[in-house]
């Protein structure tokens, strides 16, 4: 048995060995991706795209619950249009594909598939809005968007994804920066009580936002290897699209008004981040709420009189409340290769039901989480797996949350800031300047980046631990994704 | 009051007067869809869709349910790739878009966007394939395709649209033919049952058949003005895309063999279908199973004490028993605009509630399919809204029925045909000697296709009603969109 049990771990490298490597081989393993043919491009495995399954039924429920409705623009964008707004334009024209023939003939006008699509959709909101009446718009669409990468991993770096981008206006500036702030919020929500991820949630630097914004928000998450994953955007994108596309609208006064505008996303990236910040040298270990498989019973025994019978008997009451959960009975396989193989995909509790349990009327429960293992009687069974899958929860939140906290570090000075970030790298807070060539400077020196101006803002001095220029904010700072 | 009506209507062209132009008015009025500034594609606005929500989760489910897994591949697709399957490469790379620069760099092999998936998924289940005890691949994916289409018809015929596409790879002949015609019959399932629309279920002649396909299934549906719809397609693919993409497998005696490959795809052309068969000179009418809003409740005289509080009320009980309702308490607008637009909007059944309804404890419920208005009591009026729906689905389904049903002719001759299908078109059923050069003498010299061999044939005669041959098959026929 021991042995069967290293098949599946030899064949993952060790994190602390070769991280990359180790995300890699996970992926892999537990067959959520694999290559495609066309360079950078992924194919999403139903074990990996159930997990986006379950990301979307969450998130498309908070946008409607906020006053949201879905719906669908063109995949390719004129080029005039792309060019439209100067900032947006220079950010996103070095990395789109370009449509140049439709069937046998050659475009007027090349079209780009869309790498967001705030052109686009702004193009057809300038056609729609006449009156105050009619604001907010309030829309989001799920799509696929490509953005050429040169160096691509999957999930985290992809030249496709798959994401949501809502597109709003509003009558006011007020109004904007609260819908943006909204969504960063339901954004913070969903990776804490779905993903068990803490976040850090703060504003972009000018440097990081995004092309074309007049503010980007942001939640950063830590992986286990001390780099953060920028893990979904908000921008209050003020007017500048409105101005550039010709938005207006008549205003309450009569006269002819711009409107506010937001825009936000979050993408399959954050299947990334799940792996990242959960997994461990045996593989997967996922949050039970975005879990594919929340539950694997396996019948130990099976042909024994009975034991099917109590297996099957348990997967009902389970599913009555709503658990996903799977019945393996695959008689080609030993229950301890199953026990392997679930534990690598990283299912949250499995449930083992023999001939001894059943005269005991128990299950034995393990947790993936923290391989506690004890007998559950099977009086009240369901409720209290559907406690427990809770409890994982919290305590995968707790432990990940007590992750990043132990990676986070203050510093006294750049030297001090270096070696740190070499020797423990993870989330450094110091002062700084909030001047852009600071910024950069550091970029170079280190390859680390400001990852945020946290809302919570601690003072741990009054100059720029980099250049010695008085300080400006508090800032997160780290390697990343 | 009754010029208010006329508001609405007199914007929509009378269907016996312009089909075309009625169906043009009706989306547009309807904020289903809007032109984009790309040729060909469409943007699909919140109220259209919803209705492609309401079909996804429903056909979701029952996809589910029969074993399959969704997942995701590549936008785009290698040449070299497409061109693999002879027939599939002569019936698609005529109209597809292709990408031939990434970022600044022009690629060394140009990709499509795929118009439909075969060939990348192919590719990937010749790597993935190794042994009998992997099959069935029972896999689907939601995305969207392009196929560069002269002439567009928003939801009809569009150069971009949403669709599923399920491949599935079996191990036997039988098992995919059984797999090919159990998705077929999931999509007539969801025609009936979701868009209250009948279907004609049959196989496609060689000719009107999908570009690599061993067969192609169908469901049609005939539209008010007597032409069909082919709604849905199910393919037995055989195993020429198995040998093409070199996807093979060992066998239960050892031997190396090809998988039997299926594949199945529905649209948002379904969308215009509904719009087609139900819609009338005022407006859409929506089935109420796939309406996204399904009751609207309007408060007459809503200043007077008491009428909002019980519309909320209503609104309420209603909600808990999973209906989607909208309760219109705009005060900008009469109730008599209300009634009008939400008519316009195809809503099933409309409640209208004022303090007379109030204290005769009733609320007045009109239907939309059939104008009929009455008084129900408010005690259990959640239930009795309820049921009234199923009944709405139901006679909705009967009229469309009758309605296909009026339209469907026999005939005696060729020329009989002509005259019939000229005059009073829609489908006609006859005998056919099976040959393409009678089908496509039929299509040349009256535009007229063979819709379908219906697995429901009838013994019309033994000569072929166009060419004189000896008959081989009835047929259905009509011209289409």
């Amino acid at each position: 048995m021991a042995k069967k049990n290293n098949d599946f771990v030899k064949d993952i490298t060790k994190m602390e060995d070769d991280f990359p490597q180790w995300y890699t081989d996970v992926i892999k393993k537990t067959d959520m991706v694999d290559y495609s043919p066309v360079k950078g491009f992924m194919v999403i495995k139903p074990y990996g795209y159930a997990i986006w399954e379950n990301i979307q039924s969450f998130l498309d429920k908070r946008f409607k619950e906020t006053g949201h409705e879905n719906c669908y623009f063109p995949l390719l964008i004129p080029e005039s249009l792309l060019n439209k707004e100067k900032e947006h334009v220079e950010g996103f024209a070095p990395e789109v594909a370009w449509v140049t023939h439709g069937g046998e003939n050659k475009l007027a006008e090349r079209l780009c598939i869309r790498p967001t699509s705030e052109t686009i959709i702004c193009e057809m909101y300038s056609k729609w809005l006449t009156s105050y009446r009619e604001l907010p718009y309030l829309y989001n669409q799920w799509c696929s968007v490509v953005r050429w990468e040169k160096a691509t991993r999957p999930f985290l770096r992809t030249s496709e994804f798959l994401w949501q981008e809502g597109h709003t206006l509003h009558e006011t500036k007020e109004e904007a920066e609260k819908e943006t702030l909204q969504m960063l919020n339901v954004y913070k929500d969903m990776a804490e009580n779905l993903l068990a991820i803490p976040m850090i949630v703060g504003k972009k630097s000018e440097k990081e936002k995004f092309a074309g914004a007049e503010a980007t928000y942001t939640i950063e998450a830590l992986m286990h290897d001390g780099k953060a994953l920028q893990s979904g955007t908000s921008h209050n994108l003020a007017q500048h699209f409105a101005k550039a596309f010709d938005i207006n609208f008549q205003g309450r006064t009569g006269e002819i008004e711009y409107p506010f505008h937001t825009s936000w996303g979050v993408s399959t990236r954050l299947i990334g981040g799940v792996i990242m910040v959960h997994g461990d040298n045996r593989g997967l270990v996922l949050p039970p709420f975005v879990a594919p498989i929340q539950v694997v019973i396996i019948p130990i025994a099976q042909k024994k009189e009975g034991v099917l019978e109590k297996a099957n008997e348990i997967k009902k009451e389970l599913e009555v409340l709503g658990i996903r959960v799977k019945l393996d009975d695959n008689a080609n396989y030993s229950a301890g290769w199953k026990f392997n193989q679930y534990e690598m995909k990283g299912v949250p509790l499995r449930i083992e039901i023999g001939p001894r349990d059943i005269s005991n009327n128990v299950a034995m429960v393990a947790r993936r989480d923290n391989f506690e293992k004890e007998p559950i009687s099977l009086e009240g069974f369901g409720n209290t797996v559907k406690e427990l899958l809770q409890t994982v929860h919290n305590d995968m939140l707790t432990k990940a949350t007590r992750m990043r906290d132990e990676k986070t570090f203050t510093f006294t000075d750049y030297e001090d800031f270096k070696v740190k970030m070499e020797e423990t790298p993870g989330f450094a807070k110091g002062m700084w300047c909030g001047e852009r060539e600071c910024e950069e400077k550091i970029k170079d020196e280190t390859g680390v980046s400001i990852r945020c101006i946290p809302f919570e803002e601690e003072n741990l001095g009054s100059v720029c631990q980099f250049c010695g220029k008085p300080a400006k904010y508090m800032v997160y700072l780290a390697k990343s994704y």
